[in-house]
C-alpha cells in the first residue's frame, strides 16, 4: 500500500481543477476519481450506473452534449474502461471499505462544476501557477474539486487508522443541478448508512473555521415549462396565430404572485426565459427555466403547485400547450445535533482550527439533501458540516478560490469525526 | 275611429318620456302603447309572453327589481289588466294589421330608457316644458321615446292609407341591453314578414335629414364574469385564500391581448369590475361586466370565444371558479339596397326632408339586426332607417332631446314606404 | 366616590356594546366614557383634540359621515358638551391620575368597532341578553367594548390601592383602521409614561390564559390608490380613452409580485378594488384599497416603496394619473421583558387564571405599537399583554363575544402589574 | 454596347441567387450589379455612401458582422474596388441614364436576402439546376435577385427604346428589415424624380397577372426594447434584485393591450423576446424585439407612443433601466391612379398577361413607401406594381421560387411604362 501525502493531494485537486465538467458529464473526473480508488484497498468500489438509480437522474444532457463531454475526457487521458462504464452520463461513485464490526458510516461529497469562465489574472492562483481550467466557459468556481480530494484523503486517513466499522465514500455528481442527490440516494448504497457527513469549504466562513451543523437549506425544485403555439405573420394574419410569448407573459407575471405562506419563506425565480423568432412573426414557442423554494420541503411544495397551476392556466388561456418539466429538486434538511456534536470535540483538538461554530444557515439550496434524509428515514443520523477558506471571491465567480492548506484541515476534521462515532454515539442504531 | 293628431303623438311621446324604463321593466310604456293600439283597427295585438320568445331573454332583473317598476307603473296609472300579462318582466308589444291582398311588411321600433339622470336645466326642453324624467335617475336618452311615437303614428298613417297588404309593428323592449332583440326576433312573428323597417332617430344627423340604409353595426356580446375564490387573513394566513382578485386582474390584462384580426374590426372592454371586500382580506369574490364586439357576427363571436378561455383560464390560474353570462347580445347586419332605394325615393318628396343621405355607418351594436338578420334569413329583405334630429348633446347623456317636429318626418318617410312596398318590389319574396 | 362593582362595569360594557361605532365617529362611546371618567377623581381628562395630535389622524371620514354618526350620539343620548367637543371626528380621550412620587404608567385601549352585522340569533348571547347593536351593520366584534371597560375598572382598581405614581390611561380611537396610533402616540401625553401596557382580550386564547408579552407585529400600511383616465365610446372610439381599469389590473398583477424579502416575511393585498361604469364605456376611474406589511417597520417600508412605484408606474403606462393616500399606518414592535415579568408573577396569583404564557405572537398588526414605540424611543419600557377568552367565534365575525367574567380577570392582572411597576423595576427610568 | 438578352439576364439572377446577403451585408450583390452596370451607357452611377444618407440606415450590423460577409463577397469574387467603396455597410446603388428631353422618371428595385435555409430537395428548381443558396442558412425567399434583374434589364430596354428623359434605377438594399427605405429616399437622388415605379414580383399573384397599382401597404416601426435591472441570489437575497424579467412580462402583457383604433386596422408584435441567464438568479438583463404597425402613418405612429410609454413604464415598475431603438421603420403609401392606368394600359399589350388587375391590397409592410412618398410630396406620382408568378409556396419559405419567364413580362410591362410616361401624362409635374 503506497503512502498517500498532502503533494499527491494537491496534485490530484490540481487535475480536476483543470479538468471541470457539468452535471452528468464528470467523466474526466470520475474517471481520474476511481483510477485512485483502484490503488486503495476498498471492498468494493461501485461505478456509474452501479452507483445511481438511473432513472431518477434529473436534467441529463442531451446525447451529442454528453458524447462531446467523453470525447473530451478521453481525449485528456481519462481510462476508456472506466469511460464505457460511464456511457449516457452515468457518472459518479461510490467507495466502500470494511474495516471490522462497527457502524456503516458515510461521506458524501460532490464533484462537478459551473458554466464559469475562469479568471486568468495572475492574481488568481490558479491561473498563476499553471492549474487553470483547461475547458475554457467551465470552471470548479464552487470548490468541488477540493470536496473530491477530502473524499479520497479522509478515506486514506480512515483507513490508516483504528476505524472499526465501514466507511462508504460517495462521490455525487450533478449538485450544482440539484440533479445527482436523488439518483444516489436511491441507489441502496444508503440503505444500510448508520452515520452520514457531507462538507462543504467556504461558504464565507474563514480559513481555521469549522461549521459544526448547517441548517438551513431550502428545499428547491428546478422546472422548465416549454410553451408550443402557432406561428403566424404578425401583419397580415395576427388571429391565425396561438401566442406562446403572451402565455409566458402571462405566467411570469402571476408565478411571482404566488401568495406568501405564514409558515415560512417561500421562493420564485423565472431566471431564464425566451420565446419567438422574429419580430413580424407571432411566436409560436417560448419557455421558462424557473425554480420554486421553500423554507421547509412543504413550502417549496407548495410554492410548485401554485407555479404548475399557472403554467398550465397561462398556455390555456392563450390556448397553447405547455411541457413542465423537473430540471432539478432538493428537500429541506436538518443537522443532527449528536453527529455536529462529535464534530465540534473532535475539531477543537485540529491543529489549524481557530473558531468552532456550532451551527450555521446555508441560506441556498443543495441535494446533499436527499441523502441526510434517506438516512435521516431510516433511523441513521446526519450533518452538513462547513470547513472554512478565505476565498478571494464569492462562490460561483471567476475568481473563486480555496486555500490548499484548509483541505487538510476538513480531512483531519472528518476523519477524527469518522473515527469517533465509529466507536458509536449515543441515541443512534 | 277617432282622427289622430300631431297633439296627440306630441302628449303620448311627453307621457313616455316622463316614464322612462329599462329593460324588461317596461311596464307602463308597454301598457302605455296597449293602451293607445287597442284605440286602433288591429287585427290582432299580442302582448308580453305573446309577443316574445320568452326563454330567449336576457340579462333579465331580479323579481324584487321587477316588482318594483311594476308597481310604479300601476301608481303611475298603468291598465291593471295589462301589468297582469306582463309579470315577471314579460314587456313589449307587436301590433298586427291586415288589409287585404299584399306582402307582410314590418316596422320595429324600441321602447326602453337609460340610466341616466335627466338635466333640469331650463335650457333642455323636457325640464322646462315640464315633462322631464319623473323615475329619478333615469332617462329616455336615446330618442326610444320619440321611435315608439313613430310606430304609433306610423301604423295610424298606413291604416288611414290606401296599404295593400299586413303592417305589423314591433315594439321591443331591452334595446338599449341589446337584450330584447333576440326574444322578439325568436317569436315567430317575424317568420312571415317580407320587408322588415327599423328606425332610428338622430345619431349625429341634423334636423331634415333621411339616411335610407344604415350598416357598420358591430356585433356585440355583453358578458358578466364572476369569479369566486377563499378569503383568508392577508396578514396571518395569505397562502389560506384563493384570490379572486388576481384572477380578475389577470383576466383583465389578458383580455386586451385578444389578437387583432385580419378580417375587421374587434373591440373588448372590460367595463365595470370590482372585487374584495376590505385591505386585510384576501379577495374571495369578484367580477368583470364587459363586452366583446367584432364588425361581423363572425368576428364577435371570434373574440368571444378567446375573452371565455381567458377567463377561465385566469379563474384556473388562481384556484378560483368564474361563472359566464351573457347579459346581451347582437349579430352584426346589412340594409338591404332594395328596400333603402324606396326611402330615398320616398324621401326627395317628404316636406322637411332637406338632405337624403344613401348610406351611413352605425359604428356601434343594435339588436334590431336579429330582426333583421331573422327576416333575411327566411328570403326576405330589411333596412335601417336613420331620421336626423337636431339633438342638443350626445345620445345617452342627460341632455339629449330630439325636435318633436322631425318625429312626423320620420312617420311620413316609413308610412310613404310601407305604402310603396305594399305594391310590391323586385327581388323579394 | 362611588363603590364601582362588576355590574356597573357589565353595564357600562353592553351600553357600548349597543352603540359600536367605526374609526372617528366614537362620538357615543368617547362621550359614555367621559361621562364616567368625570365621575372619577382625576387630574386631567383630555378630549378629543386635546388627547390627539389631530393633524395626524389618518382615513378621517368625510363631513357628512361623521355628521350622521354624531347625530346618531346625540339621539341615543350622549352628552352634547362632550359631542361639541369632538366636531369634526377627534374622537377618544386621556385620562390622569396623580398619586404621589413615583413612574408614569400608562394603560392603552382602543374603542372602535367595526363594519360587521351582528349575529340576531339565540345562542349569540348580546341577542338572547337583549345588547344586541342598535346601528344595523356594524358591531362590537373585536372586544373593544371589553377595551374600555378593563380601562375603566383597571383607573378604578389603581385608584382604588396603594398605588403611587401618576396613571395615565389612553383611550384611543380608530385601531381598526391603524388610523388613530399615530396621533395619539404623537399628542404628547406618552412623552413622560415611563411603563406602558396595552392589553386585547382573545385571540384565540382560552379563558384563563393571560399571555404576558405579546410580539409578532407586522408593520403594515393600508393605501388606496384613486386611477383617473378618460371615458370613451368602447365600440365607436376606443383609441380615445385612458383606460383606469387596465392601469388597475397592471398594478394588481405587479403588487402580488413585489419581491420577497430574505430579511422576513412581507405581505401585500390589493383587497378591495374596482373600477368603471359600464360595458361599453373605456373606464375613466378605478382604485385600489391594498395594504402591505412587514416583520418590521424596515419590511413594510421595502414594500410600501414597491408598491408606491409599481402604482405609479401602472398609471403612468396606460396615461392615467394616481393618487395614492396613506389610509393608516403602524409600525411593528417588541414587548420588553422586565414589564412582561411583572404581568407573569401578578397574573400567577390572580383567581381565574389557569395558564400564564410568556410570549405570544400576533401574526397581524395593531397600531398600539406606535405607543410602545414612541415609550421606547424615549428610554421607557411597553408590553402587550393577552387576556383569553373563550369567544365563540372568530375575531371579526357576526358571532364574536366576550366572557364578561374574563374582564375581571383583565382588571386584576393589569391592575395589580401597575400598582407593582409603581414600585419600581429595574433596568427602566 | 454589347446586345443584352433572356439568358444574359437568367445568368445574372442565378448568380445572384446563389449569393443572399441580408440587410447592408449585400457586397457581392452590389458588386455584382455595379459591374454589370458600368457595362451600359449611364450618365451617373452612384454607389454605396454616395447612393444613401448613409446616417439615416437603421439596424447596421456589427462591424464584425459585416467584415465577414465583406470577407465572403471578396472569396466570391466581387470586385475588390467596388467593395471597398462599402466598407462599413454601404451597400445599393443609383444608376442615371439621361436621354435628352423629358421628365424623370425612377425605377426601384430591392436587392437583399433572408435568413431563410433554402431546400435541397429536387423538386426546387434551384437545387436541381445547381443556382442553390451558397451560403447556408440565407436564401432569396422573396424574389429580391427577380427585382434586381428586373432592374437591370429594363434599364437596358428602356435605353435600347425612343424614350426621351432621364431614367434612374435604384438597388435599394435593407428591405426585408424596412431599413434601407429612408436611407436612399433621403440621398436626394429621388428629389428630381417625377415618376417613380417600384415592383414586387408574386404576392400569391400568378403567372400572368399585372396588379397595376398596389395599396394597402402598413406603416411599421420595428422596436427593440433593452431592459437592465440587477441581479442577485434568488434563494438568498431575492429583495436585492431589480428584475429585468418582470419588467419585460409587464411589457408583453400591456403592450398587446394598446387600444384597438377606430380609424383603421393596428397591429403589436413582440415577436423575439428573452431574458435572464440561471434559474437561481434574479434576472439582470431582458429584451423584446417587436413591432408595432397601422394602416396609415398616423396609425403606426400612435400604436408606437403607446408602445414607448407601456415599454418605459414597465422598466419603472421594476426598477429598470430601459433603452428603446428604432430598428426598422417605413410610413404607408398608396399608389397613384395615373402611373396606375398607364400599367393597365401597357399590361394589355404585352406577351404572357392574361389578367389586369387595377388595384391590390399589399397587406404587409415595405419601404418603398418611404421613396413613395418622397416623390409626392415633392410633387411626383408613385406607383406600387405587382408582377404574378406562379411560386411553388410562400414568400419567405425554404421552397420560394419564381418562374423565370415572368422576369420577362415584368421587364416588358415596366420599360413600356416607362417609355410611355416619358411622353408625359396629365396631371404630374
Amino acid at each position: 500500500m503506497p503512502v498517500h501525502d498532502g503533494d499527491e493531494y494537491c496534485a490530484f485537486r490540481r487535475d480536476l481543477h483543470r479538468h471541470p465538467e457539468p452535471a452528468w458529464c464528470e467523466f474526466y473526473t470520475t474517471s481520474r476519481i476511481v483510477s485512485a480508488l483502484r490503488e486503495r484497498d476498498l471492498t468494493e468500489l461501485h461505478v456509474g450506473p452501479d452507483a445511481l438509480a438511473t432513472g431518477d437522474r434529473m436534467n441529463v444532457p442531451a446525447d451529442d452534449e454528453l458524447a462531446e463531454w467523453e470525447a473530451r475526457a478521453r481525449d485528456a487521458g481519462a481510462d476508456p474502461a472506466v469511460l464505457d462504464r460511464m456511457t449516457g452520463g452515468h457518472t459518479g461513485c461510490v467507495a466502500v471499505a470494511e474495516r471490522g464490526d462497527g457502524p456503516v458510516v458515510g461521506l458524501r461529497v460532490d464533484i462537478d462544476a459551473l458554466p464559469v469562465t475562469e479568471s486568468d489574472e495572475q492574481f488568481h492562483l490558479p491561473a498563476r501557477e499553471g492549474f487553470r481550467s483547461e475547458t475554457e466557459g467551465y470552471m470548479h468556481a464552487c470548490g468541488h474539486d477540493a470536496h473530491a480530494t477530502i473524499g479520497l484523503a479522509t478515506l486514506d486517513a480512515v483507513l490508516d487508522s483504528a476505524f472499526s466499522g465501514t466507511l462508504k465514500v460517495f462521490f455525487q455528481p450533478g449538485e450544482e443541478q440539484v440533479a445527482g442527490g436523488r439518483p444516489m440516494a436511491e441507489s441502496g448504497h444508503l440503505d444500510d448508512v448508520d452515520y452520514l457527513y457531507a462538507v462543504h469549504v467556504g461558504l464565507d466562513h474563514p480559513s481555521g473555521e469549522i461549521v459544526c451543523g448547517i441548517d438551513g437549506f431550502l428545499a428547491v425544485r428546478h422546472f422548465r415549462a416549454d410553451f408550443t403555439g402557432e406561428s403566424a405573420h404578425a401583419g397580415a394574419r395576427p388571429e391565425a396565430g396561438r401566442n406562446a410569448v403572451q402565455a409566458m407573459a402571462a405566467a411570469i407575471q402571476n408565478l411571482y404572485g404566488i401568495p406568501r405562506h405564514a409558515d415560512g419563506p417561500t421562493r420564485v425565480n423565472a431566471g431564464l426565459v425566451g420565446g419567438g423568432t422574429a419580430t413580424n412573426v407571432i411566436p409560436a414557442e417560448s419557455y421558462i427555466e424557473g425554480e420554486v423554494r421553500g423554507a421547509t420541503t412543504e413550502l417549496a411544495e407548495y410554492a410548485s403547485e401554485h407555479a404548475d397551476r399557472i403554467l398550465t392556466s397561462a398556455a390555456a388561456m392563450h390556448d397553447c400547450d405547455v411541457e413542465i418539466a423537473t430540471k432539478g429538486e432538493a428537500p429541506s434538511a436538518k443537522s443532527d445535533d449528536a453527529l455536529a456534536d462529535v464534530i465540534g470535540a473532535v475539531a477543537a483538538g485540529v491543529e489549524g482550527v481557530t473558531s468552532v461554530r456550532d451551527r450555521g444557515d446555508l441560506g441556498g439550496s443543495e441535494d446533499a439533501t436527499y441523502m441526510m434524509q434517506r438516512v435521516q428515514d431510516r433511523g441513521g443520523l446526519a450533518c452538513y458540516v462547513g470547513v472554512g477558506t478565505d476565498h478571494p471571491s464569492g462562490h460561483h465567480t471567476s475568481e473563486f478560490d480555496v486555500v490548499e492548506a484548509d483541505i487538510e484541515i476538513g480531512v483531519d476534521v472528518l476523519a477524527g469525526a469518522i473515527r469517533r462515532v465509529g466507536d458509536g454515539i449515543g441515541g443512534a442504531s
